[in-house]
C-alpha cells in the first residue's frame, strides 16, 4: 500500500484519478489539494464520490506531499515543474498530467506554452509516459510526463509501422484528422465550452496550430529514431458534441516495400501482449463508447489501395488519454500488476 | 417601416431577435449595442448571420437610440430601467426582455433581483407583455415588461381555467413541474453551464426558490383577479440536456363544479382565434422540438380522474418564451399583422 | 463461486448484467442465451466487452440453464414465467427483470401486459425484489420479480413516510413527475427511439397510462399496509435526451401531524444503514450523472410550505433501476456481501 | 404560382421540403404521397406543421402527379426512375432526391444500389443538380438528380481548384474526412440509428466503401474534365452525435504551380456571386450550427505548408445537402429568384 497525493483535484482529470484510485487495492489517496477549495469535502463538489471517500481538499503543502510515495499533478501547465525538484529530493515520485515534462525541446515548450521551463535538468531525466512504448524507462523514472490525449492515439496508432526495421510509410504523408469530446477542454468557466455552444454542433478548431502538434512530432521522432522527417505532418483536431471519447483517423502513404505487407498481422503481433491496446478484427470500426470509462485504446486498419493506409485509433480521452494512463504508469513504477485498478469495463450504452 | 434598436446583442435573446427581425418586412434594425464588442460586425460573433446583415455592435448611445421607434433590451436585469425614462420622453417605445418591468410588487422585485427599482412610476404604467392575455393594453403601451419563459407556459396553460366565470380549480393545489433547455441560462461563461456538466444529465435546480415564482404568482393573480390565493403554488424547474425548449407539466385539482367540465372544449374555445397557441387534440403530447425556432406554444390536457387535471404546455424558451413574444408585442404596439416575421415553421428534426 | 445464466443477453439490461457480473468475484457467467444470435461471441455485439469475456450467445436450453444456481431473465415480458417452474424444480433460482413476477394482481397484469399469467402459483411465492424494503423475504426466495425502474425511485422515495407509525402524508395527493433517459425503452429498432427523434427534445409520454402505474400502486399498498388509498395517485413519465438516468420529482401533501416533522432526519434515520440509498444534505439536488453506472439512488427533500413535501429521487435506470438491483438481490439470496460487484463509482463527467 | 407534388413525404427530406415549400411564395404543394399513411394529415405525423398546412398524405396516383408542374421524389432509391418517363411525357418536371439520376455510370449505379437502372435514356438527359456548378443545364432540365449530401460538400469544396486552367492539386492525393449528423441516415426504425447507440459516441462507418464515393469521383471528373485521375481518392465518413450538420475536412497536395497561389483569393473570386456559398475569412472554422436549417455552405481554407491545403466545408445535410438544394434547383428551372423560399437564417444556438 503506497501513499498517493493529487495536486489539483477539481478538474476532470482530478476526479477521474479519484474514481480510479479509490478502487485501486494498493494505494491510499492521502492528499488532495486545491488552490480554491481547501477544506471542502471532495464529495461535495463531485457527488458521484459520496459514500466512497471522506477526503477533503487541502492547501498545497510540500511538507505534506513529501510524505507521499507519488504525487499526481492534475494542474494547469507550469505547476508541476515548480515543485518537482523538492519532491524528488524527498524521494517522492511525480506524475504530471500537464505538459511540463512532455517536450524535451525547450524552445517548442516555450513557444506553445508561453513560459520558460524552470527545471530543464529534471526534464532531461523525466520519462515520457506512453506506457506501452516506454515501459522499461518508466519503471525507474522519478518524473513522468504523462502524454497528451491526442498524441496517445497517434503514437499507439503508428508505432507498429514506425518501429519496423523497414521503412513502411512515407513520414511526410501523415495526416491526422482527430476528434475529441468536450471534456478534453477541462472543467473551467469558458464561453466556448458552454452547452449551448457545443451541443448539436461540429467544427474543427486550432487548425492553424495546436499544442499537441509538436508533442506528436517529437514523439514520432523518438519512436522511429528519425529526426526531422515529420515536419509536414498535418494534424487537425475537431470538437464532437459528446463528453468523453476521442478518435483519430490517421492517413498514411505506404512505401513500395509495404505495398504487400499484412498490416493487420503486423499490428496484432506488435500488441499481442498489451492489455490496453486492442487491435480489432478487419472491417471493424472502434466506437468511442466502447471504451467509455475504460483504460483501453482500440485500433482498426483499412487499406483502401495498395499504397494507402487508414488507421482508426479510439480511446476515452480522460482515461487512456489522461488519468488511466497516469495510473498505468504508476503501476509500472511501483511494480504493481499493470491493470490493477484499471480493469473496469466501458460503460455501454 | 420602423427603426429598431437592440441593446445587448451578444446574448441568445439578442441573436434570436436579430434572426427574426432581419426577416421582418416592416422593421429595419438600425442599432445594436454591446458594452464589450463595439465595432465588431455581429456576423463575426454569430456566423449564422453572415450574408444577412452588415450591422456592427456599437456603444450604447442614448441619442442614437432615441432615433429609434422602439428599443429592445436584451440585457441583464437593471439596464432597461436606467434608460427607459429618457427613451419614452423621446417617444421611443421600450420592450425589456429582462425583469425590470415584469413585477409590479417592488418588494418582490428587490428581494429576487437584489436591487431597488429605479423608476417605479414608469413601472406602474408598464404593461406585462403576455401578448394573448394583455393585447389591448399592449397596443397603447410605451414600456413592455416581456414575460419570463416559465411564466409564459404557466399563464397560457392556466388562463382558460382562471378566466372562467366559475371557480374551476383549487388555486392552492397548483403544482408546476417545469423543464427547460440550457439556453435559458443565457450565453455566459459559467462553470455550471459547460457542456460536460450538462450533457447526458438531468436535475432539478433552484428548488428552494426561483425568480419566476413571484412572477407566476403575480401574473395568476392578475389573470384570475384573485389576490393571495396562489401562495401555496409549487414550482420546480429542471434542466434538460437540450439547447432550446421548455415544457411545463402543470397539475391542478378541479373544483366540484369542474368535475364534469369539458376542459378540452373550454381550451379550444378560449384559444380559437390565437395563431400562436395551439390546443392539441386529446391524447397528444407536445414535444419541444415541434416548436423549435417557432413562436408557438402547444398545450395538451389530461384528466386522469374527475378531480384532477394535467396541463402540458410547451414552447421554445427563446422564441415564444423571449424574443418571439417580444416581437409579437412590437407587432401589436405598431399595429402590424401580429404574425409578421413570426410565421416560421419549427425546425424538425 | 456460483454459476449464473442470463436469458436474453442482447438488450441493455443484458449487457449491463454482464458489465457488472464479469467483475463480481463470486460468480461465473456460464450461459448467455439469445433467440437470434446463437453462436456469436457477445463481445462482437458489445465491443466494450472485448478482452473481458469469451462468452458466446447460445440457444435457450433448459437443461443447460438448470445447471446454473441462478438465472437472470433480461427478456421481454412473458418469457420468465414460461420457464420458471422447471428451473425452480431443479433448484435454480430465478430473477426476472421483466414484469412477470412484479404484480400480484392478475387482472392488472393481464390488462397492462396483454397476456394471461401462466403460473399464478409461482407468482404467489415470488418476492418483489425491492432490495432495501424486502430484504428478508428476498433471502429465501426462489423467484424474484425485479422492480421496474420508475417504481424503484418512487418506493424508495416514499418508504420512510409510508412506513411510519403515524399517517404522515395524504395518499390521494401523490403526484409523481418522472423523467427517464432513452435507454429505459430498451435496445430495439423502433422509429420512436431513433436519435433524430429524441435528441434536443423533451416530452411527456404515456400520460394516459403507463405499465408502471399499477406496479407503483400495488407496491405502495404493500409498503404502507393500506389498500385502495392510492387510486388517485398521478404518474406522468417524461423522456429526457440522455442515455441513462432517471429522476422522479414526487409531490405530496403532508398531514397535520407531519407539519412540524423533521423529514430530513426521518429519511436519514430510515436509510442510515443502506449502502445504496443516499439521503443528500438539505438544499441538494441529485443529478442523474452522479449515479451514472452506479448502483445508487440519491434522495433530496424540500418542504416549500408546512403542508407540502417535494422528494427528488434519482438513479441510473439500468443499474439501481434494473441490472444492479437484480445483482443486489442475487447477493442477498446467496448471502454474498450486498455490495459485491456493485461498489463502482459513477462515471462523472 | 406552380403546382408541386412530393412523393414520399414521411422521411426527413420530405418534411424538410414541406417546411421550406410551405413558405415559398411561388409554389403550392398540392400532392403529398405516402405508401403507408394515405389519408393522414401530415401535421399529425409532424406536429411542427400544425397550423401551417391542411395537406394529407395520399396514395401515389400518377394521374394526379401529372397535374403538377414539378414532382420531388423524397423516396428510397429506385422509385423515381419508375415514374419519370410518364411524368416528363406529361411535361411534369422531376427532381429526385435519391440516387436514381446521380450516376451516369450504369455499372457503378448497379454495383452500389443493387438494382439495374430502368431508364438509361432518361438518365442520359438528366442533369446532376449541383446548382452552382451546373446552373445552365439545370435551367432547361426535365429531370434532376439532386446530389448526395457528402458529394455537395466535396464538389463545392474543390471546384475552384479543379476549374482552374492550371493544374493546382494532385488528384491522387485527395483525402476527404467527412462527418455527418445522424439525420443523414433518414427516418427509419433501425437498431443502429437509435438514440442510445449514437448519443455520446463517435465512430467512422462504411470505411470500406460508401455509396457517395463513386458519386464524388464521377462528379470531380466532370468538374475537372479529367477522367480516371481520382481513383485513389480516399473518403471516410463519420457519424456525429448531432441531428443535422455535415463537415468535410478535405486534404490535398498542391502542385508546384500552386505553391505560391493565393487560394483564399481564388475561392473568394470563384464564389463572389453565389448567395449560398460562403468563403469565410482566413482563420475561420465553419461550425455546422451556423447553417442549421439554412441553405448555406461555408468554406474555410488553411495552408499548413506550401504544398498542402486543408479545406473545411460545412452545410446542413438536410438543406444544402438535400431539400434546400432541390428547391434551389426548382427555382432555377422555373426562373424564380434563386433564393426564393431559401433566405432563412440558421438557427443558432
Amino acid at each position: 500500500m503506497i501513499s498517493v497525493g493529487i495536486v489539483g483535484g477539481t478538474g476532470y482529470t482530478g476526479v477521474e484519478l479519484l474514481r480510479l484510485l479509490l478502487k485501486h487495492r494498493q494505494v491510499r489517496v492521502d492528499v488532495l489539494t486545491s488552490r480554491t477549495e481547501a477544506g471542502k469535502p471532495v464529495a461535495d463538489m463531485f457527488p458521484s464520490l459520496r459514500g466512497h471517500t471522506d477526503l477533503a481538499f487541502s492547501d498545497l503543502d510540500l511538507n505534506v506531499l513529501k510524505q507521499c510515495d507519488v504525487v499526481f499533478f492534475a494542474t494547469p501547465h507550469g505547476v508541476a515543474m515548480k515543485h518537482a525538484a523538492e519532491l524528488i529530493a524527498a524521494n517522492t515520485k511525480v506524475i504530471d498530467l500537464a505538459a511540463d515534462f512532455r517536450l524535451q525541446n525547450l524552445q517548442q515548450f516555450e513557444k506553445w506554452y508561453g513560459m520558460a521551463h524552470s527545471c530543464p535538468d529534471i526534464l532531461k531525466d523525466a520519462v515520457y509516459g506512453l506506457s506501452e512504448l516506454n515501459r522499461e524507462r518508466i519503471q525507474s523514472a522519478m518524473v513522468i510526463g504523462n502524454p497528451g490525449c491526442y498524441p496517445t492515439t497517434v503514437q499507439l496508432g503508428l508505432a507498429p509501422l514506425l518501429k519496423s526495421a523497414q521503412a513502411l510509410i512515407k513520414p511526410e504523408s501523415i495526416i491526422i484528422d482527430a476528434k475529441s469530446g468536450v471534456s478534453g477542454a477541462g472543467r473551467k468557466a469558458s464561453l466556448g465550452m458552454i452547452y449551448s455552444e457545443n451541443a448539436d454542433n461540429f467544427k474543427a478548431y486550432a487548425v492553424a496550430g495546436h499544442r499537441h502538434h509538436p508533442e506528436i512530432v517529437e514523439a514520432l521522432e523518438g519512436i522511429s529514431g528519425q529526426q526531422g522527417v515529420f515536419n509536414d505532418l498535418v494534424f487537425v483536431p475537431h470538437l464532437v458534441p459528446m463528453i468523453r471519447g476521442m478518435l483519430s483517423t490517421i492517413y498514411v502513404d505506404l512505401t513500395d516495400e509495404a505495398a504487400t505487407l499484412d498490416v493487420q498481422a503486423l499490428y496484432e503481433a506488435f500488441y499481442q501482449h498489451e492489455t490496453f491496446v486492442d487491435v480489432m478484427p478487419e472491417g471493424s470500426s472502434p466506437e468511442t463508447r466502447s471504451v467509455r470509462g475504460a483504460n483501453q485504446l482500440r485500433i482498426a486498419l483499412y487499406k483502401p489501395s495498395p499504397k494507402k493506409l487508414i488507421i482508426l485509433s479510439a480511446q476515452d480521452n480522460l482515461v487512456k488519454g489522461a488519468a488511466g494512463q497516469a495510473i498505468q504508469n504508476m503501476n509500472i513504477m511501483f511494480k504493481f500488476a499493470e491493470d490493477e485498478g484499471l480493469a473496469g469495463i466501458g460503460l455501454l450504452p
